[in-house]
This record gives C-alpha cells, structure tokens and sequence, in this order.
C-alpha cells in the first residue's frame, strides 16, 4: 500500500501534485489567439528567428545531421561557445567548462538535480520566473525566495544580509538571475563578487541565470559572474540561446561550469535527453558565429520600445516602475492594485491587452504587473493607447 | 558546512557522483568515428530519417513554427497521435491521456519525477536499457533488478512470482520494456493482463516502454498495455519517434497515461523543458500521417538483417542466442565469457567491430553482448565475416 502521506489519489507524488501552475500560463491559456487580444504575458520575442539561423537549421537537416549526439554536445558547437564566451568575458574559458543543454529550462533542471537532496534547499532572490523554484520542488528541496526591495525611485535593490540570513546548514546554492526577469534588476560586479566569495567561504554554489545578459542597454552586455570569477569557484552560470538569437522553440541552452562537473552534467544530460535535437546544435554554431549584427539591432529596437513603454507607463499617477536596464519587461506596481492574477485576468476582459501577474513570480510580486516589450512598436503603442485609460 | 554524507566533495549530491554512466558509451566513446571500425553498439538505425520527415521540418521552419509550444505539445500533434494510438489498439484513446515529450528517454525521467520519492523504488525488468534505472536514482529511489532468465532454447521468461517478491509498500511502479532492449523478450497478452491486474490490485503502476512496438517480425505491432487497459488503469506508455520513423537524433517522444495524470505531466514538462522543440512536433505529425509505408519496409528490411545475423551468429558452437521476434538486436552469449565489458573492447581491437557488453543491462546481461542489425546488409555481413573467427 502506497504511503498517503507521500502521494496522492492517483500515486503521484504530493510534491508533484502540489507544485503550483504557471500563473502567467492561467491568464494566458484561455485567451491564446485571440485576436482581439494583444498578447504581452510571454516573455518571448513576437519576432521569428532570423533567416540566417533557420537555413543553418535546413542545411543540416539535409546533411542528415539527424542522429543521437554526444552527451554534452556536439564538439563544434562546444568550441564555438568557447570562442563566444571568451571573447565576452574576456578570458580564455576552455570546453571542459562547457555543456549544451535543450533550454535553459532544461539547464535549472539538471543543476536541481545535482545538488538538491531531499530537504535540501536553494535560496532564489525574487520577485523571479518562478521555474527555478519548482526544479527544486521536483527535487524534493524547498526554495526560499528573498525579495529585491523597490527604493523609493523604484529601482531594485539586493539586502544581503537578509539573503544570507536564510541560509542554514541545508542551503546547496545560491539562484540569482540577473538581468532579472520580471524586474530588470542588474546585479553589479561589486556586489556579485562579494555575493560569490561569501558563497565560497560557506562552500555553497552561486547558481546565476544570465540568460539576459546581451539584452542589456548600457553597454555591450551585463555584469556577469564569469568576468572575474576562477576557473575552480563554485558558479554555475545557465544561458540560452532562445532570447539573445529568438530562438525560443528551438530548446537550446548551455551551462558554464566547474570543470570537475563535467562528468556530472554528461551523465544528466545522458538521463534526461541523451542530448539535445543534433541539427538544433548546428543551427546554434551558425547563430553564434554570424549572430553579433542581429543581436546589436533588436538590443536598439527592444531600447526603442523600452524608451516608449517607460515614458507612457511611468507618467500614470498610479503607476510605480522603474526603467529597466537591462531584458525586455516593464515591471510596475499600480496603486491599490492588491490582486495581481483577478487584475490582469481583468485587464483582458476590459483592455484586451495581456499581462502577467506579478504573483507569477514570487509573493515579492504581488500588487505588480508585467509588460513584455519584445514586440512590434505599433502593436505596443496599441497596446498602451488601451492600457492608460484603464490604469489612470 | 555541507552535509559530507549527501554530498561529495564537490558539493554534488552523492546519489549523481555514483550514478553509473553507460558501458556503451565506455566501450564506443573512444573509438566512435574510427574508420576501421563497424559501429553496431548504439540503438540506432544506421539509414538518416527519411525523406518527407525532413522536409516537413523544413516546411515547418519556413513557416516559422519557432516559438513556444503548449506544454502538453502542439494540438494537432496530439490529435494525430491520438488517431495513430486508437488505430493501433482498435479502440477510442483521446488526447486527454497523451503527452508529447522531448524523446522517449525525456519521457521515463518525467515519469520518475512524477512517482518517486526519495527511498522509494521501482522493479525493473531485465536486461533491459539501463537509462530508466538511473532516473529512479537521480529521484533519490531504488532501482530494483529482476532478471529474465533465458530457457534452454535461449529464449527469456518472465517469473512473476519472483517479480512480485521484490515488491513492497515502497514500490510505485514496475518498469517493463517489452519488446525488449537487449533481449529482443515480447510479453504476451496474459502476462500482461495478469501484471496489470496485480499492479491494480497493489495500487502501482505499470510503466511500458513501447518503444519497439513496431519493430516486431508477426504482425503489425508486438502486443501491447494499451490493447486491453481501462483509461483510469495505473498504466504509464513510453513510446518515442526514434526507432520506429528513424528520428533518434530529433528527440520527439509522447506518454500515454491515465487524463488523470494530464496535469501532472503539462507540469512536469513546464519545469523540464517547456515543450519539445516546435518545428519538430510538426514534423512529427507528418511522420506518423505519412510513415507508415516506410515503416512497413524498413521492418521488412530489419527482419532480413534479423535472419542473417541469426543464422551465422546461431551456427557457432560457442554462442547461444534465441532468434529475436522484434525490437533490432541480437543479444548472445559466449561459453565461458565472463567479462562482456573487456571482451567487447577486446573484440574492437582484434575484429574492429563495436558492440555492447551486456553487462551494460544489468547483472543479468554478464556475460553477453549485444549486436544492433539496423544496419545496411553488406555492412552487416562483412561484421560477421570478421566476428565469426574470433568468436569460435
């Protein structure tokens, strides 16, 4: 007899059964294709990939590059990530360090895996993309989110004292996605170096989700941990290729790692996907390599629509945010907006715009709204031309 | 300060550090694009997927199929899949029990997040691909082996009183792979029905990796779960594109499960990878709308390859084998071997010919070897030729 204490009805894990939705997915679900609906939930890029990218895509498929690849990646693929991230962190970061991953979703997953035992936990600094906290969930850890606290200009600030303050002797890593999403939140090099030495001196992991870090609006890319990080320090860094080369339903992300977990992460790879779709993994050699002019264009169209969301967002009297520095989000807080969810269900049915509920990501969020800003200029000024009356 | 008995000295969790990695992989690794070399260790058709396959995929890509997808998989998707499934059992099955994933593999690790909590286990019948053990491990769980036993013909039994006694109040599944992977073993309706009804019975699950249905040498399909379930039976069906549409390298696999279990799955699939990848589920529907003349003859072509690896292989003294009645392995063994590990490295260097050590399976595969015959003929032949010196 199954212990009820561990599963439910139908045998399925509690810790499954209890793991709570996408809250953006209970907004979003109902009222995809819509066309009356103006679809800003997703934190996705209403473009489609690059033509170039696709036809690297197509010539494999005919070269039949259609077989099982090795667990960690295709070698090529790994020495053009090598050469990217090198170049971006400017120093040498050798393959060892390197493993390609189906998603950055997919990359959480693994790293939950090896290191959250049982009652375990990871602490997540928030408000977040919930996902990281599930993985952990799966795992059988607890994630314990500590909140970014808005100054009085609206900018998000880390307290660490307080984050540290929730580690305890079953605390594995650190999760820190900077840029952040749905904030915007950029971590600087100060505080992430001393973040990753305190990290080391307690010998638990920094667990940094960059997967923003070119979608930045004050340089060529974000503060990351790999800029000054060593080769042996525990810092697992996810990246992704679906936001930086829109490549979203592609599944194609990778990890930089401690050498030494190198066989760690083959074999996890091996005993989830074996490795990811081998003529995605070509297709991403190509986005790499001819990638940097596409990149540098969206970074000046995504800067575009974030000047115009901020100046028509920020000027509402009820209206709190931030300019974000870095990703494609508008994060803001409405006045006596205390139901983020029955609110942005709400705003569909009045506005026919669609946003995310800042309780999506974390409690931290609760009284907030997201705006993704990754679209087309006209379709957003659409969209804030309905929006105002109804936040005013 | 880390937990020294759950983590190793890395700060990875123990339970991954002493994950087995694949003996296949040990064995081929090294030596995988050798040119003297005849590869016939990995479960993989040597023919590229077909034609019309890969052009759906690029049809696909022109039309920018690369965002997002739902996390159940694309709805046409599962339509057609619900039509396959329905045909091939000869009964309504709807798509509220069937979940798209990211490969078959992809599929057994939702599975074992889904039902195992740490210390629990799952009975796994033997030899059998090890993958599906290692998920139960990085659950935390117990992967508990009962071997088939080969009878004096060769061909491998079940003794389901010695599978029900490795059960107890911790077991929430039995895994069975039927047709079987190395063995080739088919389970026949009553062994089914009568596992069925005793995991009913006990309230666990069966979970049937049906990844060979297809490939079976009387009939159109090897018996199946599904041919004779009830919808809210505790009944978990792995099937996956890569064997039966050539498709290993594009990672397309579906689950069919109790609707129930729908939420659970869309879940699981949200916190694992999202989705597969988009292009590809649409390649797939043109797979299974369209494969079946191709599947008719590359079965046709297997059962050739089948009857000559079994009769050269069969007529050696030293070497026992039954004749496999699906799936596309021989699996032998050797008087008097001892070490299939060694002696399938042994056998690369002295005949240039790459197998799997059946110790690779399990225990209970010490001691033989696998050869894959979804190879070309002369290719095959001219393996034989090599290997029949050595082996006698």
């Amino acid at each position: 007899m199954p212990d009820q204490k561990t599963q439910n009805a139908h045998n399925v894990r509690l810790a499954i059964e209890n793991l709570e939705g996408s809250l953006i997915r209970e907004v979003a679900e109902s009222n995809i294709g819509r066309e009356d609906v103006i679809p800003l939930w997703f934190g996705e890029p209403s473009s489609a990939t690059p033509k170039f990218i696709k036809k690297a895509a197509i010539s494999s498929l005919n070269d039949d590059q259609v077989f099982y690849a090795q667990n960690r990646g295709i070698p090529q693929l790994r020495e053009t990530l090598a050469d990217y991230v090198s170049r971006l962190h400017n120093k040498p970061i050798g393959i060892d360090t390197l493993t390609v991953t189906a998603s950055g979703m997919n990359a959480i997953m693994l790293v939950s895996q090896a290191l959250i035992n049982q009652n375990d936990n990871m602490v997540v600094v928030g408000p977040v993309w919930p996902n990281c906290c599930q993985t952990i969930q799966v795992m059988g850890g607890e994630a314990r989110q500590v909140a970014l606290h808005p100054d009085n200009n609206g900018r998000w600030q880390l307290d660490m004292d307080e984050l540290f303050s929730l580690c305890d002797a079953k605390t594995r890593a650190i999760f820190i996605n900077s840029p952040g999403n749905p904030t915007g939140w950029v971590m600087n090099e100060s505080e992430q170096r001393s973040l990753l030495s305190e990290c080391k001196r307690r010998g638990i992991y920094v667990v940094a989700d960059e997967v923003y870090i070119r979608l930045f609006y004050d340089g060529k890319k974000a503060p990351s941990f790999l800029d000054f990080s060593e080769i042996y320090d525990p810092l697992i860094v996810i990246n992704s290729f679906s936001k930086s080369w829109s490549m979203t339903g592609w599944r194609l992300g990778w990890l930089t790692h401690p050498p030494e977990l190198g066989d760690v992460f083959s074999k996890l790879n091996e005993f989830n996907i074996a490795s990811p779709t081998t003529f995605v993994q070509h297709a991403g050699i190509v986005a790499i390599r001819e990638g940097e002019k596409f990149i540098t264009q969206m970074v000046e169209d995504y800067r575009h629509n974030r000047d115009l969301v901020f100046q028509r967002l920020a000027a509402l009297p009820k209206v709190k945010m931030s300019r974000p520095e870095a990703a494609f989000y508008a994060f803001f807080s409405i006045d006596g907006m205390t139901d983020s969810l029955e609110y942005a269900k709400h705003l569909i049915d009045t506005t026919g715009v669609g946003l995310a509920p800042g309780l999506a990501f974390g409690p931290a969020g609760e009284g907030w709204l997201r705006l993704c800003f990754a679209a087309n200029q006209d379709i957003l000024s659409q969209a804030l031309d309905r929006l105002e009356p109804a936040l005013s």
